[in-house]
């Protein structure tokens, strides 16, 4: 029997993977990866058996049940197993239900987390996700529309926050716009589309949570984050005016 | 004039290092780090003096200031100047207020993002901050308790979120109870603490909310992370029913 690694490849450019990553993978006898996870990433695992199991949005995937299975397959006849996840396994990612199957099959893993996309996303814009005075909580969901059971899912926290950051949202952005204004959320709050964060092929698009439903029509078609909250407006607050002194930012929020 | 990089220095582990930060580390000539830096992750940049500047909790620390000032001599004077924190600079690290020094007197930056303490935590304990048909959206707060006013800040996105993660708040513990309770948190909402999370001192505490006062009592003096929500709850759901078929988990979630 061997040993599943559950690790976080990163959001996406492959040197924003951990030096711990890397080593397992240049140990693997097999590598399950998600088709999203970057090719030179992939090709560190040089002795590996390569399984590309899904999951790219909007194409087809293959189904989860069907991963938990090969996974405890391949581990039941090799050493070293690398699950590669896009980002980081335990946010979004469904290992839940990944190590489920191998605790059933009494199969050892570890996880191994990874540089999550809102990070390298905020990193590559400039933007910090929190900012003293400004923003003290941020919210990471993945929004889902249509009924108000599944709308209040997740809805009431990112309203709630000071930050946000939407996973896996741009292709319903004019529901979740409809979703947010009717929750109370200003329309006048600061939005950043960020399409292949950490990748040379990263755009960001400015706008406000009333343009929102404009987001599919400049053709974003990679992964992409929708980014809310007032730090992301780069005229509310300036810079120098935090860098200043010690003292709270002084920083008003627009209602 | 020199470049400075703000880096993630990861959670706390030296392996939870990116690979580009390694290389920057590398090429560093100065290197400012946070006190909790690992030293083996100091280590790594062999060439560079070494300028510790704070922070550590409960302990004295260098002013923000301060640290933007050198930040700023110090670039004038080398070529790769390196700007380590502990977890991601983006993410309660004060990184906006040295983005803004470094902007007024026209230095150019780079920013590496890092593993943040939150998911480090979530693998090391093999549960995930989100799980399908339990959890969706994640809040990441730094609290504070006092006035009204200084509550409302955090406390109605970490209520209003299916997991939340609160970042320097187990000296709190007591406040932080009292306050989430009065805003309809129940009492049974499963909590872990976890000390040091991703080094070999990592220490995890599994309780409820009601019996969140008692965190401190447990001698708990490194980092530590308070974790609240359904997935922690070891029983709610049995890892099998997620493994076992594509269907919504049909897991019901306590009042």
């Amino acid at each position: 029997m061997g040993k599943v690694y559950l690790v976080g490849a990163g959001p996406g450019a492959p040197d924003l993977l951990t030096l711990r990553a890397a080593r397992i993978l240049e140990q693997a006898d097999v590598l399950l990866h998600d088709a999203l996870v970057h090719p030179d990433t992939v090709a560190l695992a040089a002795n590996a058996e390569k399984i590309a199991v899904g999951k790219r949005c909007g194409a087809r995937s293959t189904a989860q049940r069907f991963i938990n299975k090969r996974l405890v397959d391949v581990a039941r006849k090799h050493a070293v197993v690398v699950r590669l996840k896009g980002g980081d396994p335990m946010l979004f990612g469904r290992a839940q239900e990944e190590i489920g199957a191998l605790e059933e099959a009494n199969i050892e893993y570890e996880i191994v987390p990874g540089v999550t996309a809102a990070l390298a996303a905020s990193a590559a814009i400039g933007v910090s996700l929190t900012r003293r005075g400004l923003a003290r909580s941020v919210t990471l969901a993945t929004p889902r529309v249509g009924t108000e059971e599944e709308e209040s899912d997740w809805a009431p926290a990112v309203v709630a926050a000071d930050t946000a950051v939407l996973y896996m949202g741009v292709g319903q952005a004019p529901e979740i716009k409809r979703c947010l204004l009717e929750r109370g959320m200003s329309p006048a709050t600061p939005v950043r589309v960020v399409e292949n964060a950490s990748l040379p092929t990263m755009r960001e698009f400015r706008l406000t949570l009333s343009e929102l439903d404009r987001a599919p029509g400049h053709g974003v078609a990679g992964p992409a984050l929708i980014m809310l909250g007032e730090v992301f407006d780069a005229s509310a607050c300036n810079s120098a005016d935090a860098a200043s002194a010690d003292a709270p930012v002084t920083c008003l929020r627009r209602a």
